[in-house]
């Protein structure tokens, strides 16, 4: 099984998805800085790679200071160590949810344990313990997904997908990609045609490196290229992961996405997005509140070494970009396929996800 | 004024449009082989360049014959070396209609030279003539175009094109870039979003460098980017240039093009094809029957010397894409501006044509 993020006290390590798919590289990192570069420089990608990797982080800043002083009370600088490691990551990158909702939780074990009175050792045993089961849980959740998602395929289907959702983007199986790996081992799949996804080329790097790994056929495309494939009747259904749901159900994904929900609808294809229900943002009304991450102009100007575009020219270089919901036919959660209107579907698993929420307490009491 | 095609008796000088925006370095071309590879190689690209560029190889090929055996006349080897050179350079690209329309220009004008009894250092001269007048003619039609287009423009528009169209593909001004060129000169033009149009990259190093050039204000983005800037309201036309049309007004342009045309609909832009009318083929009665080239593979794969696919995964490269009819606003010829339904306008245009080839050779009688 591909794992890109493997933690050991101490230390986290990450397959760097930079150098995929010429060679497999592991940055270790082992202070928050370091895993808020590696986020940054996507190192590691991919929203609930993103959020796993911060939960580590979290955990790292709580086992330094475990080092540095053994076993003595959570209080003054340690706090502050740890609400700055907190505010560092969550600065990483402003559009994926799932990163706040995994330091969220992070810090809503850190003051659990702080207020039971935890030596700083205990604490990071159970912050390490925390990001663990984020990763686990991901695991899981994916699994669960992609049964859901392979139901809804058609035998013999031929699906396209963009970016990378896949092992590499989440604690293992993927999202939009996991659905595409069960559906393979059900023997449901006939072919998956792949995005190259520009700018940073996630789909001919990583997501045709872990379809080769397990090989299932596939072929790779320029983005420009899916609108004639989908005319031509070649495309059964188009699956796509998230970085962030709205509460209307927008969804913010990969550059790129929105067209291939225009694409889809126009030739009557279904466009299914797969996300854990941490990538849903209920607090947010629509996809016209989600901030969109400009990166660096360079990212399109050119490719690693190489440079293209004539230094002069200006490049408007969006990560990502919303897909009104009215455009998808399912979103595919770990707590089941949500259908318009998404509202409605939203509204109930977020008020289940509260009750929950506010059980757990009396539970642990 | 960027021209990218020069011919001094004996030697085709191609502006290398693989090295641009890099470096200005020029290819000599003194054989048919050495423009059918630098064709094929894309040294020369966009579909009337192309034609220009064939057109003078086969002066080159009469030119080479008279250097060999002075004033002879037309007969036994000569012949067969002019049909081989129409040949080879018909051969290069399969697509684009105005080679061949080129191509069979040069042939009528040698197959009336021969019968006339001309010398071959006379058959050279003609040929270079003739390939010079089609040279200059399509400047003239681009510059008629040109006007035509920046007619149908909104005052202050924001325009998105995709791939080159512009002096490079051109016998100069361009088609769709020519209409932006002279809306730009008219103080009509605000801004042009330029498509970086994978897998060769034309926009970002060709249309960024004549914008560039010009002084005209452009923002380079990724081909997945163009959907949700057409979203939020910041495109109000989409200009492209075409390599093949059918009677019924299907087009075949850059792979990409029916992805903008799918776009421009869905969020009620105007799609304007801004092509001469050497690139309609009245033969034709639809786009299913353009032949579509599909190009290697490692264009796909990576860029120049990077690579960035696993080496195993395959790649489907198809260059161009056909739009259907149906989704073109206007097509923008320099014998005016077509309308649908298409195939009535194409039809009176291709009978004027046809009374026009028709009684050529009788005002020449």
């Amino acid at each position: 099984m591909i794992q890109a993020i493997r933690y050991e006290p101490g230390t986290l390590w990450l397959l760097d998805q930079r150098r995929l798919p010429a060679e497999e590289a592991w940055v270790a990192c082992s202070s928050v800085e370091q895993v808020a570069r590696a986020i940054e420089s996507m190192v590691v990608r991919g929203a609930p790679a993103i959020g796993i990797a911060a939960a580590y982080g979290v955990a790292l800043a709580a086992r330094r200071l475990a080092q540095g002083v053994g076993d003595a009370p959570v209080q003054g600088a340690a706090e502050g160590a740890v609400d700055r490691a907190i505010r560092r990551l969550a600065d990483t990158r402003p559009t994926a949810v799932n990163l706040h909702w995994a330091l969220a939780r992070m810090e809503e074990r850190y003051r659990r344990e702080r207020d039971a009175g935890a030596g700083l050792g205990e604490l990071a045993q159970a912050l390490e313990a925390e990001a663990r089961a984020i990763q686990e849980e991901d695991l899981a959740m994916c699994r669960r997904m992609a049964e859901y998602g392979a139901d809804l395929l058609p035998e013999g289907a031929r699906v396209l997908t963009h970016c990378n959702t896949g092992a590499l983007a989440t604690g293992g199986h993927g999202t939009a990609l996991g659905v595409i790996r069960t559906a393979w081992s059900r023997g449901r799949l006939r072919h998956v045609w792949v995005d190259e996804t520009r700018p940073v080329l996630q789909g001919a790097r990583l997501t045709a490196w872990e379809l080769l790994k397990e090989g299932i056929p596939h072929t790779l495309i320029v983005d420009g290229a899916a609108a004639s494939l989908m005319r031509a009747g070649r495309v059964d259904a188009v699956l796509v992961g998230a970085d962030r749901i709205a509460a209307n159900g927008d969804t913010a994904n990969k550059i790129g996405t929105y067209m291939l929900a225009v694409l889809a609808r126009h030739h009557g294809i279904p466009f299914y997005v797969v996300a854990p229900w941490s990538t849903v943002d209920p607090a947010l009304p629509s996809g016209a509140h989600i901030p969109i991450e400009e990166r660096n102009p360079q990212e399109v100007a050119g490719y690693g070494e190489a440079r293209w575009a004539p230094e002069a020219s200006p490049v408007a270089n969006p990560a990502f970009d919303v897909t009104p919901a009215e455009l998808i036919t399912a979103i595919i959660t770990d707590r089941g396929v949500l259908r318009p209107p998404y509202e409605e579907g939203i509204a109930r698993l977020a008020a289940e996800a509260g009750r929950a929420t506010s059980a757990a307490p009396e539970r642990r009491g």
